[in-house]
């Protein structure tokens, strides 16, 4: 399970916009590539160095730099100063415990989303934070460089020029990003939807301490997705709200359209919230429920033999003169009386439906 | 019980406006019809083929085209290019996992609303999208093709020229149909509300587990029927303040109507999900005072008991020497020795109210 | 008690504006009463028919046409079409399952209020809605015509001409029918609050499943008090306001009185609903101490009589060579020995303080 | 404790502007103070008659009048008349069961708030209804007339002119008042706090029903200490706003001041409250643990002597061909069994951590 | 553990802007350090007295007067005077249970902010109030004098110059040390989210009353961390949307940043808050399952034995007819027959899965 802080106190005393990275150690490359595309004309490739870039600054056609790796900063600072990229900017996408947010700095705009991945071996959460910056011709995006890429069947899209993205501008080429990190976001509930039904079935056949402890692991869960996706509404809907000239009224429409699955995802969170404090009762009362099944059993066998202990004990003192010892028919008389005793707290029982 | 999650996985990589449909498989054929009205003048036909359409949409009189079943793409491209619509717009009609909601693209609207059906056999409720598009002239409507038809009395009333409704324009058939839907709700709930009185007078009677299961699928209902309506409020707020010219101001009384039952239905869910606590907490302790009275039961029994099975061990000891058992009203005198304790337990048990 | 819901579902189907009664079944005659009157001249008569309504509508005097009974369509129809009054309306005043509120249609306005009534002898609730028409010089007042009418006193101060009600415009007859409603909020109130007084002194003397039934049963009301005047503020704080020229200035300062006791009502629930809460808590924590001392009996009585049984069935063994069973003092030593274990041990429960 | 509501019913029927006392039942007279001062310029008297107040209305100086005791109609009346209020307003100074509020009628101010003290004694809250007006020059307060006066100091400074007191206007003398009065309520919630801090203790040390009900009795202060506070908010905002020109803008500083302290008042119910639910949580707990250590010390004891009791039992069954009676180590070889099975339970009960 | 309430009592009936100290005692003299910059020049100094302080107010360059010790009047007081700061600003200055506020005086601005420290030790919080003033070229800092000082880093980036701090006017530097201070509660944040590791791991392994114990202390230390963080939202909020002349708009873009982490703050405390309470629930269901757990063998045991005792005592009672005794096989009989019943008991409790 991914841990519950990252370490940001090593920032501290530090002057604003130290570029300081914060998140898990990585020892890969960084690696950047370049797609450069406008109606027809299409090319893509990995930059040899990071100065390769710098062209494409100006250029008339739409240029996506994707940088795969964020803990290097003399890269970040380079192409920071190249793109005109505020301090603060490059040192939030160094931090990756951001929260998504949306800065307007008038000639570029600055995404911070959160990409989370199910991890089907451990049930896990896995959280990657990708940064985007959005200018006139331009898109730099940032990823932590974990495994598994998202944007693969957009870059397809692209290559094909399937679709409309090729004749777009930049701002579609966010919002596509934009939507297919919070398409995945499905794929992370219906997982998480398949789990709460798995523990559900258990809840009823045969509940048990580990139902407990999965029920508090989605609780969990749900309080994660929840912080990664409630403040995207905010950021979709000022972008949407088409209050920067980067964004045009036509990308407005598909905006609208990523904020309504936002929407659509934080309800089904919140959804799931209501469905696991539900469960939680209902486990809690089976709980309750067991407890007094185990005491009926002891009451019932306490309540049937505790009696007729008493009565064999009391044959068996050895007063001199106990009459019913000498009689002949003592010892089938008392056990008749037992007998009837225990069969008539049986009836008791089963009337009470204790049994 | 539906499904918690419609697999929206697959549309994962896909460029916006794809036709995906998202729902339940059915194997119906898509089935059209068409209502042409206005005043006097009423036609009513079953499409022979999807072109019938297309010539009603100049007239000068009010077109409701119902397209019953969604799962075929190629239908929705060519109505949708007929009508002017956007592709998302068909792509959501096609989602049947959106939750209610308006938008508005100049020369039409887009309202996406939940029908719901109380299944009378299973207690469940079975929901399906109903997407419409309210443009200057006509309507088009699109179900899920499910068994029932809600629609059935206003085509009625249609037929009849019963009403205003043949008077008025296509804002209020799309007046007239949201209120038939959302005067479904009522079904819904008078049923669910029944569901709740038989429950409340069992929680009194004889609360088992299975009360408690009754209480945990209500509260599931309550949440399923909440999503669904919650959003309508918004839809229809915005709707009546009459910000498009699409919506008439006479019409405007009519939704401020369908806004108050919006609000009630709301408000009878909030109701229910308050009572269904306060049941839970009723079954709870109802719990908790049965694992007492068990408790007291046995308490009561080991008590009266084993100072009684000690005092009959005691004079079952093998002594030499213990005068007792020589003395001839000994055995009388233990026997009456025991009543007394156990009569004195008694009253004390009584007195305690453990009897 | 009131039943939690009224059948809407006979609605379905029809068209907007069908007059359709729905509420509880009455066989009462419409009662149709006529208060007209102007500084010092007054006039009071039961109408003899529907029609002697009708001449009022354009005097200068204020006239209140009250109508108790709203089961009978054809009379509502007629009044309303004589008053100018929108089908949807009518509709709302026979269907007695709104929520408070109030509607502005210019020349003039409908308000929805809720009458509550306690019933003394089965501690229920009854409500009986009463709705209002707000004319330039006319107030019609519709009430379902249960038992009791919360405007006799008000009745009284018109024909005594006593404070300035004669005085003021059709506006202060409303607000003086609306305060007479919520004074006798208070009433209500009281009543709770005397119940929770009882059920507090019971839950500190003798708290039993009753009592936790008494609490389940106000906090029923509380929902439906707090659903009936939860609303309440919005439209006295709308009509204060003094947006429509048929409220004028004078009559605000008015409202805001009512106003505020409106929102003092709602904190009084809200302070109900909290305390009702905190009674839960105590009430199943005194079955969980209860519980607590029961067992601690149990175990008292188990903890010292196993041991005491355990010494004395070991020496009812029939072993040949047991040397203690032929000494002369065996039998007092055991039983001294038996009182000090049985002693230290109450010594031990009473440091505890389980005894 | 004071009572839970105050008895509201007896003004029902009556005319708005009826001044009828809701309160408690008081004996004393009603004493009336006048101050008037201006710079250097002091007098102070107890007015002998109520006709004694009527001069300084018009004076240049400022003058506050305090009338201690509402429940005669007649003084407030007068009072009233002379001084231009509104009969709501008399209405609402009679009745000290408002909340509170302030009603700006363009040429003074209405205010009313809360006065509580705790009476060290039991532990309770008294409440006072103080309602000022705050007129152009004078300043009329009116109290209940309970024991203790916390305008005291405030008198004080008055006399002695220390602090600015005396060069301003009147709003600033209604601004002390206020201070004075929030200033108190730290008094309160600083003994609520030491209350507070004595039950923590106690829940760790010796927890007990007692407990709870201390709880219970802190959360229902809680409940009616923010009943007092949490309009005052609102009151005092809507004063500094300023946007009555009886309150001038130097005031308004200080009144941001009073703010601050209510909204530190407020912070510290909420505190309070969260703390209390927290102790609740505990104590139901210790609750629980308690139950599992009554039900340990059961289990062990019956787990050691049952089965020894069986043994025991064994060996005293009168077959006639039992070897192990007849021989000669028979019993301390029973004897040593019975040890070894005891000590092996004992160090299992040591394992599982039950001893 | 620092205290619950700071003693504000005595500051009653002083008028308002009274210098009287609130908080804990000291004996330190009051230190005052003198910074003063501009570009290259740079000075710092302990101010020899507080008239050294005077000259600094109208340079051009940036002064930065840090005062630690606020428990002596007469220097706030001349201080006061000489900067021109209103009364009560230096009375809440000494109040040092003031919540984080700003308030815009025009020429100056206030702001008052919550420093937190984590006491390794003991695992407290340690709360100091600083309290600064932002002038046109001056900035006045002070603080309560406890030990440690988050601004050391801040003021060797002044020394050295690092960074653009001594580029900037004065609202950088009180930018800078609102940012000392957030960076600081990350560190706080972190500390008590190891604690809520470690006990997420003992209720796991080993949970007990401590346990129960550790999870309310962090409870209250959310409920201290977010009084001091929640209102820094508004304060820096305000700060930043840069109403005031006094903040320039590129430091807005800084204010910003810091505005993020406030926010970011907030939401972990959130999340802390959501966390304990799972905990709290996991905790109270562990103690439920354990006493399940106590009760199973006391239920086993009793069951198993109580059966065999009563047959071992049906053959110890005295009859002198009973067959069995006199038979040869009987003892190893009635031995079998127990050993039977044992055994089928047993394979019952597991699969009941009670062992």
């Amino acid at each position: 399970m991914h841990k519950l802080l990252k370490k940001r106190s090593k920032k501290i005393g530090q002057p604003p916009g130290s570029l300081i990275h914060i998140g898990d150690e990585t020892v890969k490359d960084v690696k950047i590539t370049i797609i450069d595309y406008k109606d027809e004309q299409f090319r893509e490739m990995e930059a040899p160095s990071l100065e390769a870039c710098f062209p494409f600054k100006d250029t008339d056609s739409v240029t996506w730099i994707n940088v795969e790796g964020i803990h290097r900063s003399e890269i970040l600072e380079k192409l920071g100063e190249c793109y005109g990229l505020h301090p603060l900017v490059l040192e939030d996408i160094m931090a990756t415990d951001q929260r998504p947010k949306m800065e307007d700095f008038g000639d570029y705009m600055f995404i911070v989303l959160k990409m989370i991945k199910y991890n089907a071996e451990n049930g896990g959460l896995e959280i990657e934070q990708v940064s985007l910056i959005l200018g006139k011709n331009f898109v730099l995006s940032f990823q932590e460089g974990k495994e598994g890429d998202v944007f693969d069947p957009l870059r397809e899209r692209l290559r094909t020029g399937k679709g409309r993205i090729r004749k777009m501008g930049a701002d579609y080429l966010v919002y596509a990003m934009m939507d297919s990190i919070i398409d995945n976001y499905f794929v992370v509930i219906e997982n998480l939807g398949e789990e709460i039904e798995v523990i559900e079935e258990k809840l009823v056949t045969d509940p048990g301490p580990d139902t407990l402890r999965s029920i508090h692991k989605l609780k969990r869960d749900m309080i994660y997705l929840r912080k990664s996706v409630w403040p995207l509404r905010e950021v979709i809907g000022s972008l949407e709200r088409g209050e920067s000239p980067l964004v045009t009224k036509s990308t407005g429409i598909y905006l609208r359209d990523v904020y309504d699955h936002t929407i659509q995802v934080i309800d089904t969170v919140e959804t799931f919230r209501d469905m696991l404090s539900g469960m939680l009762d209902i486990y809690l009362s089976s709980v309750s429920n067991r407890l007094n099944a185990v005491m009926k059993v002891l009451t019932v066998i306490a309540t049937i033999f505790m009696p007729l202990t008493f009565i064999v004990g009391l044959y068996g003192m050895n007063f001199k003169y106990m009459p019913e010892l000498e009689w002949h028919w003592g010892y089938p008389a008392v056990i008749g009386v037992m007998v009837i005793i225990a069969a008539w707290m049986l009836v008791m029982f089963k009337r009470k439906k204790w049994l």
